[in-house]
């Protein structure tokens, strides 16, 4: 699919050398006018360089380039970090002739090694010469760590005041566990916003999509989604229409991202949505949907393409809110494996032996208790998952 | 290391045929008078028969013999399976001539297929021929589902008022994650206690060892640990120094077993002792310990041998308690490897990669918040765990 470049952004990536595989490493976004910026970072209580100082100049409420460096996370670096991270957007400031405090940062990588910024100011002069409107995918390529594709989406979206675009990109491919694999995403659009809008925007948009492939509060230490309007369209969110089409654009648009970054999981080989019906309170079906969707067990069992519900019952029962086994109701895509609590036997094992097979189905359960309902999406554990996360440094 | 019989206890183990490999599957603990016995069952929400019949019997405080079947869990089985349950321990009780009441029922193995318990009945007779005094490791070994070898121990405790003899007996190899591998453990001692006594001493000594290699709650359908004292020593606990000395041995002996547990765990190569000091509170510390002691991408770098804090210090931040990053202190073994959230540089990271291929080593991690103390042990998560895992019903 065709990603469509959003009016006034430009990107662009190179090689800075931090990467020892010789891949490119450092991207950037240039807008070329100040954009109205939002973000939602980790809730992590150790936070990269980078995000300590993402955090503050968000306060602002504009920016007008992002600099992105793969290879390393500038995290547990102390001051020296810090003092790095500014470095980082000072000398990005510098070349392209702009405010420093316009300039956000962000780097993802290893934890807990020095950020070899001089690498990234000599490459800023060629960085800046090769961004351009269409640089959407090199962007994109230049974030990822154990991502295995690049991932970027865009939409255009016709409104009564005419058509606008949003684009997104997103990186983070530990999404068994996205605690610590870090997940970026940048979004772009030329609605005309406030950064207090966007923000009251992306905030449900991320907790339905990027916080749902993630345990609530599990984020890594450089977690970041950023979004920046600059207004080019001429459409103002100000307008009902506008509003309401620019929202679901954007749930849209962030629900695909997420669900590619699972699809795209570290050594998955199968993409499962957990849907539960009826517990006590919506707040209990995201407890449920968490505990089956990160259980180590029952994603082996993904895996290993065997429909073992035993695996996803115990998980139910474990998952700290109130169930009463006898209730409980599983299937596996239209497949009732337990009615009541009870296994139905043989022939329903036959067929979801069928559904397991699958590169991508779901897993319902009702509980039977309330309305409160849930979705996850995970995916598998995969012996590719251990050796990707073993060998990961070295 | 050579575990002694406790006198009084009879133990045997045949094959009824409920494996599929043919291997020992029935296991029986006679005592010959009726003992004392306590109790600890899972806290999941979903609780096999057996665990539901023996929550209730255990109120009598007494039992006289335990049957335990693996290769079933006679979980998920209905109104059927607590029939299943009941007839398991009314043909052993008619067996062995005792009070229907006194006989104790278990089972592990797969959850949601019908106990078979004609083939329990028709192995009865020649399970009963087969008990004696040093059975225990037969027992030990017709209880096993994954656990690569049978696990054991026994202390001979000299007090004042003569020797008594304590011997456990464990099994459960999920201990990765332990929340659904079922853990079972049968304690027999010869001392002189009432009921009420030894469920005083049993939970506290659980909560040192089976809880400290498991998230708090989170335990399968199954597990058990159930504890006989026949009082054929003539050694009261009521006495002060048969009570301290008893209560120390059941402490070492259930932590030794829980140790075994984890070392014997699912693929595991490696033992993790995961020690945290310095918590505002010991729950905290607790929180921290589990946090680090069940993260897939720790337990991922310890199997490949890569001494990547990083993901150490990404669990502490994520573990929800109060910490400041840049008081945390990260050890491997004595090798210093982040100091007030920074790292320590090559020189640590070479020594500690020399700790990193030991089979047994601590992670220290001090938070300077306050004086929190606990432990945890735990393993790695290596390519075995995920083919035992993907394959375990086929």
């Amino acid at each position: 699919m065709k990603v469509s470049p959003c009016p006034g952004f430009q990107l662009g990536a190179v090689s800075a050398g931090i990467k020892k595989s010789g891949e490119t490493d450092l991207g950037l976004i240039y807008s070329e006018v100040p954009a109205a910026a939002a973000a939602v970072f980790t809730r992590n209580r150790v936070q990269a360089a980078p995000v300590v100082l993402d955090r503050q100049r968000i306060q602002g409420g504009q920016a007008q380039a992002v600099i992105v460096n793969s290879g390393n996370a500038n995290c547990c670096t102390g001051p020296q970090g810090m003092r790095d991270a500014r470095k980082m957007a000072s000398v990005t400031a510098a070349e392209l002739g702009i405010d420093e405090s316009l300039v956000l940062v962000s780097s993802t990588g290893v934890i807990g090694q020095k950020l070899p910024v001089e690498k990234i100011e000599k490459a800023l002069p060629s960085l800046k010469r090769c961004i351009r409107s269409d640089g959407v995918m090199d962007f994109a390529r230049a974030i990822m760590t154990t991502d295995t594709v690049p991932k970027a989406l865009s939409r255009r979206i016709a409104t009564d005041a005419g058509v606008f675009t949003l684009t997104g990109i997103a990186k983070g491919a530990g999404m068994i566990r996205p605690d610590m694999a870090t997940m970026l995403c940048y979004l772009m659009t030329d609605v005309r916003a406030s950064s207090t809008e966007l923000g009251r925007i992306l905030k449900p948009a991320c907790d339905r999509s990027f916080n749902r492939i993630s345990i609530d509060g599990d984020t890594s230490t450089n977690d970041t989604v950023l979004i920046m309007a600059n207004g080019r369209s001429g459409i103002d969110i100000g307008s009902p229409d506008a509003l309401k089409r620019f929202r679901a654009a954007l749930d849209e648009l962030t629900r695909d991202l997420a669900k590619w970054l699972v699809r795209d999981g570290e050594g998955a080989t199968k993409l499962v949505e957990i849907l539960v019906r009826g517990a006590a309170s919506d707040a209990d079906a995201v407890r449920l949907a968490e505990t089956i969707a990160h259980s180590s067990l029952v994603k082996t069992a993904l895996f290993g393409e065997d429909a073992n519900w035993g695996r996803v019952i115990a998980a139910v029962g474990r998952a700290g809110v109130p169930v009463d086994p006898d209730r409980v109701d599983i299937y596996f895509d239209a497949v009732r494996m337990v009615a009541g609590g009870i296994g139905c036997g043989p022939a329903a094992e036959a067929l979801a032996a069928e559904v397991l097979k699958r590169d991508a189905y779901a897993i319902s359960v009702d509980v039977h208790m309330g309305s409160g309902s849930a979705e996850m999406i995970t995916c598998d554990f995969s012996v590719d998952y251990v050796k990707i996360n073993a060998d990961y440094r070295t």
